[in-house]
């Protein structure tokens, strides 16, 4: 991925003018509410260390947040504010699983997901998820399969798909009757567009669930997301933050705290993201991008080019190079498949996303 | 610590007024420059993600910090910023040692290093220190001994002692020829008293210094830090930071780049630890105790209490119930002859370290 972006910083330094299609965070800052409260709370408060598991008010918040969005009635004492979702997968890997243990995710998949499993000398089991499920895993690619943990996500990246309610309940059903614990990524939560995302803790209490501010609440920079585990493994999950982290950042937990009662802005950004949605629906297939996979939710469309080019790397340089559109070659989230596949992000302006459209489509008319 | 910390919590619902000498943090807030540039840059800037390194002003920024407390000229490049001091000992230890290897500290020792070492399933060696030695390792603790590295502290926690550069130097000369890699924690820096802490980068480059925001720059809940790592292993370093975090906090690299320029404020908050310093030894011996390691740095104090007590821990709640003083018992920073010290801290501010003293001074009368 950071080969895309540097190649697009390079080209902008040289001054040209470069349409991010490729990046994986909002363009929208904080809301606004919550970049004021903070500023309000800098004044006064010195913000020194927090209890290691987050703010009780902000646990509480999220907590409440389970009732809003998926009417469950959740202890605060589950939720574990975490350093990001990237804390929140450090601390999970580390609690839930011990050195050599198989953790099970999808292909294809967020690249970090192995490489922080390899750091934490848990084995990554990645199993190529079919085109035909949405790229998503099925019992059926569990069969067999000797494996202590399985992680999905829906909404997925890079594809936007997501489970339906029937489907997330059996892997987690398969997952708990092989033994294995069942982990949920649901740090595209509050994206959706057509149906809500189900999570996992609406299925089963025996899950645990990573979750983010960085998408829905616009707060990628900020690091800052949280964990929900079950009941029996808070102290446990407590300690390993308490040793890994002492606490998450405390200006971000009053930001975020804030954050998740700006309804107004943070839907504002989501009816941007549901605009360049359509606008790519509409305008890909006519770029010569029709095989994509159902974007249910997230800010991702993930294209099969398989049929335009066996090199998606040298793809998405050309395509950078005379387009001046950076796109994310699918070999980032699929080492084998991702050969043929591409990732269009609709993070961005519309005005973007058009002009984006607009030189994809000369592109490809062009190239012929 | 989380004992003591929690029962001072519940002392004071229950409408006690605690004086903490147990805190680990300045009382302090960031500096008002820090949180001004932050507030300012808040209102335009998105703040998204940053790259993995950190922003390339603080590194650069932080590397002439090096030229001047040391005189070091160093490169911008070798600069790895973190979420604290915890995420770079996270980010260090995975990087320079595998699953299985031996990493050696002295004892008494901040407690984390030995939880974060096995949640990354290396194992934590740890080595008495004499108290002769102000209680820090000396190269004859390392005689006969298998590890592939060594971390000190200088100023250290608990017991604020510092090394002489001839005593660093002949550390890290001993490592290195025993081919094990030396790590220096050097969170500490900038709050010393007599002389300059000595880095151990003006030693040798072929070393990882783990520093933070927290202490000198009093942004403890910010949770930001750096590294110093060789050149070679910058490339290794960047691909497990961008993976394990992504990056740090966005909003805590503005305001550390900020709170290095405010040294008028910093300095002050030292002339409060220096007086704070001053006024525990001269009081400490008058209320019994008198056997303290040489507190060159950091803001602690440590005591043997072992000819008044064989239970540090019973000791430090009978001090919390009796005099309203929390104080951390040895044991967490030494399973072993921790029963028989107290570390007290005077971060706190003047009026409560005078305060203290008249209550530590009046338990002690009365316990006789």
């Amino acid at each position: 991925m950071m080969d895309v972006m540097e190649a697009a910083r390079v080209a902008e330094e040289a001054g040209r003018h470069i349409i991010h299609l490729e990046v994986g965070q909002p363009s929208s800052a904080a809301p606004e509410h919550a970049r004021a409260v903070l500023a309000e709370t800098m004044k006064n408060d010195p913000l020194g260390y927090t209890v290691a598991l987050g703010i009780p008010a902000l646990r509480a918040r999220i907590a409440q947040l389970y009732g809003e969005w998926y009417d469950i009635d959740l202890d605060p004492n589950r939720v574990v504010v975490t350093p990001g979702s990237s804390g929140g997968f450090v601390l999970a890997f580390t609690a839930f699983f011990d050195a050599g243990d198989r953790l099970v995710t999808g292909r294809p998949g967020y690249p970090s997901y192995r490489q922080i499993m390899k750091a934490l000398d848990i084995a990554p089991v990645e199993i190529p998820a079919a085109p035909e499920n949405g790229y998503q895993l099925v019992p059926d690619d569990l069969k067999g399969l000797d494996y202590q943990g399985l992680m999905m996500a829906s909404p997925a990246n890079p594809t936007g798909t997501m489970l339906t309610r029937d489907e997330l309940g059996a892997m987690i059903d398969t997952c708990q009757g092989d033994g294995a614990t069942f982990l949920s990524d649901e740090i595209y939560h509050g994206i959706e567009y057509e149906r809500r995302a189900v999570s996992a803790l609406e299925i089963s209490d025996d899950v645990c669930v990573i979750n983010s501010f960085s998408k829905y609440f616009s707060m990628t920079g900020w690091r800052i997301g949280w964990l929900v585990v079950p009941e029996g493994q808070v102290r446990q999950v407590e300690r390993l933050a308490q040793n890994l982290f002492i606490c998450p950042s405390h200006a971000a937990q009053v930001a975020a705290l804030a954050a998740m009662d700006a309804t107004e802005e943070l839907n504002a950004n989501l009816a941007v993201y549901a605009k360049n949605r359509q606008i790519l629906l509409d305008g890909l297939p006519g770029a010569g991008f029709d095989r994509i996979a159902p974007p249910d939710g997230a800010f991702y469309v993930y294209a099969d080019v398989s049929h335009i080019t066996g090199d998606s790397r040298a793809f998405a340089a050309e395509i950078l190079d005379k387009a001046g559109v950076a796109v994310t070659p699918g070999l980032d989230f699929d080492p084998d498949r991702g050969h043929g596949t591409l990732r269009f992000s609709y993070a961005a302006s519309t005005a973007d996303i058009e002009e984006g459209l607009v030189r994809l489509k000369r592109f490809m008319q062009a190239r012929g």
